[in-house]
């Protein structure tokens, strides 16, 4: 049989014909079919025979010759290497021995999954220019420089501005550090602040990577209740916490903003315990009426406060860079852990976030976001009316989330799986709690366009209306 | 005093000018001098009096009404917002506040700074058209996918082909993980692996980033000699280790290849002990002489070896994209700690690097990598027997990196400081070792033209020269 009849290549197969080609080339040699220094035909009267396009079997070609397949000679072209056959001593049959799993891609979010800003309000291209520029510096973005292990400076310095203008921070640039999401730093905080055993207060419902990352260093997490002015201290003697984690601006998830006396007096208890605070501000920018409030940080004199922040949502999820405000008394344990456990993301990412933000197209996307945001708040809450839904918003008008909540009979886990049966993303809220909590639906909407929403609602209004009485 | 003669821009300060001017209409604004309410001057007219562009205060304006200390009206253009001085309880001068820290620029390594590659021949032309075609998939690639804890499953497909091809490692893709540079993979597996107290066995001169994750996780490190067929395991009863880590490729820092005997006793050693096996394949494409080794991990019939590489020597540091190839025991642990811990890199890399090595790029580029490595090793050592050093070099022909010999009686670490003092980042052995080893010296030679090897030399000479017979 000739070389050509043992070769099929299929353009409608998911995997590009050059794939194709040097897979099944492979494959051959592997197998043996095609023997140690066989000449193959020319790219030329192969990309002939096959009716692919020359560079398709260069490539092809190529690729096979960096993996040792194949040697290229100036003059009599390629052949099978003398090596190839001898090198492998356990030669793996990927089409036999790959398990049958299927490849998963990745996948927009369906509605109303929580948390998710919108994308496609992302400005790319900008971003894109602020790249060239940050790479146009030369090669230095692209050594490991190990003299950044909390972030480049220049960022450092840029989110310190951002957050003293827009968040009250009080901070010093070098008291900024940079991760890889805010859940590494949630991670690293557990490692450096716990012991196993010490007991961290955290809102419950609450934020589940947060109390992920407690219970992996061995703490007891003590659910505290959350009221209309926020979390609400323990009363009488309890042994203090080692830790308290909080989301004051704009609560995880019922959406509560904390008073500036709970405030106050969540700062009082945490310096009387020599207990350290967390104040997660994940969602602090999107205020559509109310005016804002400055970060818990801000109102702490005794640096007890460790800030943290990501541009997951007002940038896009997949950045992974997000920020800590430290206390001077903890950033050189935290610096030390991070260069142990790895990295604060990728350099050109951190330069042109950098660029980013000192050009003020950061604001300027933040605004855009927030106009969007505040539209589709609005008209989902007319929609849920339009149709009538049994769903009570306490608290609107901020955030990428709206807290709804259910009859006090009915079983929010029950609704949400109803929901997901017909393809909606609506996480109950008791999914976030520890005790008890009123029966209840988180919906994201910022990432959703208003044709989604109406959709969405009018799913929902059905799954409702066949369920009734039920 | 008019506005105007408040401001001065200065086109020679590193700060742009859009940005010092918007930071001098904050300060204005903070400090009350330009008061709530009041009307700024149109864009044209700040623009005209300046003798700037007017982009550059329309850009200022926009940051500053992002930041919420203007608005914008659309008949009497710019004002200073009402809530501007309210907000700020506490305004942050920082001017005054801010340290005088420098803040410090990324460099380019120095000759001979170890285990860098030459970052200048990576192709970032074609890794950008991989990245433009990765975005055009649309906007799933920026949504946060929870689905993929340890790397986008296309990504781990074409990392698997590599592996089995490249490397001889057995393994199917979802054996595959991502992590965001290697040593975030030692962390976990630290983490995953050791309880405080257990031993773990590392080659001595050996890897620091590693021992520093056993140490974090309260290991016991035991070092262990390496003669010139690699690791040699003590003999006789000792407690068994949970770990043994290796570099059997090329061992860190000094170079040398475990012999086949040495990997298959140590396999044997392992299974009849119940220890872990990590193998950190670091350094194993660069090979100019001798035919390449497959990994340790392909001799492995029970599963006990886990696999480590990274893209960071191949591709390019700051990129910061490593692979674990894991036994199926370990998979999930794995996957579910990284959850916690973070992430594996942003997607938009992950699906470029995924595109880069289906195409063929990948290889072309370590060809290209391997011919000027293998050349500035071979000049290095012309240049070095040129001059007459006293050094010696036991292990050519392969790798970044070059073990150099000093005489016996000679102090590593003093010569080292006298090659720092000289503007030269050369590293003694003696740095990596918990145990007295033979004075010797570490250099780097991928990352240096010849030109800069050859002064890199000649300086080399002269420090060695002036300091005969001190």
């Amino acid at each position: 049989m000739t070389l050509l009849g043992r070769l099929g290549l299929d353009a409608r197969k998911p995997r590009s014909l050059q794939t194709q080609l040097s897979g099944q080339l492979k494959e051959l040699i592997q197998r043996r079919e095609l023997l140690s220094g066989e000449h193959l035909p020319s790219t030329r009267e192969m990309a002939n025979d096959l009716q692919v396009s020359r560079n398709t079997v260069v490539a092809a070609y190529e690729m096979l010759v960096g993996q040792g397949y194949l040697e290229a000679h100036l003059r009599s072209g390629f052949r099978v290497c003398s090596a190839a056959q001898a090198f492998r001593t356990a030669p793996v049959n990927v089409a036999t021995t790959e398990r049958k799993l299927t490849l998963a891609r990745p996948r927009n979010p369906v509605p109303f999954r929580p948390t998710q800003p919108d994308v496609n309000l992302f400005p790319m291209q900008i971003w894109n220019r602020h790249r060239t520029k940050a790479l146009k510096r030369g090669a230095c973005l692209l050594h490991y420089q190990s003299r950044f292990p909390i972030g480049l400076d220049e960022l450092r310095q840029n989110v310190a501005v951002y957050l003293r203008d827009s968040r009250g921070v009080r901070c010093q640039w070098h008291e900024v550090a940079i991760t890889s999401g805010s859940q590494q730093a949630l991670y690293l905080l557990a490692r450096l602040l716990l012991e196993p055993g010490q007991r961290v207060y955290m809102e419950d419902p609450g934020y589940p990577g947060a109390r992920n990352a407690w219970k992996q260093a061995g703490a007891t997490v003590i659910p505290v209740a959350v009221d209309d002015e926020g979390m609400r201290l323990p009363e009488g003697k309890t042994p203090p916490p080692a830790l308290i984690y909080v989301t004051p601006s704009h609560q995880f998830p019922l959406g509560t903003c904390m008073s500036l006396g709970r405030r106050l007096s969540l700062l009082q208890a945490a310096r009387e315990a020599g207990s350290w605070i967390i104040e997660d501000d994940y969602d602090a920018e999107f205020r559509y009426t109310s005016s804002p409030q400055p970060s818990l940080q801000s109102l702490d004199k005794h640096r007890r406060v460790i800030y943290i922040g990501s541009f997951s949502k007002t940038l896009f999820p997949a950045l992974r860079l997000a920020y800590t405000v430290l206390p001077p008394a903890l950033l050189e344990k935290f610096t030390a852990l991070n260069s142990i456990m790895g990295d604060c993301g990728p350099l050109i990412d951190q330069a042109t976030l950098s660029s980013f933000l000192e050009s003020g197209a950061f604001y300027a996307h933040l605004r855009r976001c927030r106009r969007h945001y505040a539209e589709r708040q609005s008209f989902f809450l007319e929609q849920v009316s339009h149709f009538g839904l049994p769903l009570n918003f306490p608290i609107t008008g901020r955030g990428m989330n709206l807290a709804g909540n259910l009859p006090q009979s009915s079983n929010d886990r029950v609704w949400s799986e109803r929901l997901k049966a017909a393809g909606l993303d609506i996480p109950p809220l008791s999914a976030y709690a520890m005790q008890p909590t009123p029966s209840g639906l988180l919906f994201g909407l910022a990432a959703f366009e208003k044709g989604a929403i109406q959709r969405g609602v009018a799913k929902m209004a059905e799954v409702f209306a066949g369920n009734r009485g039920r």
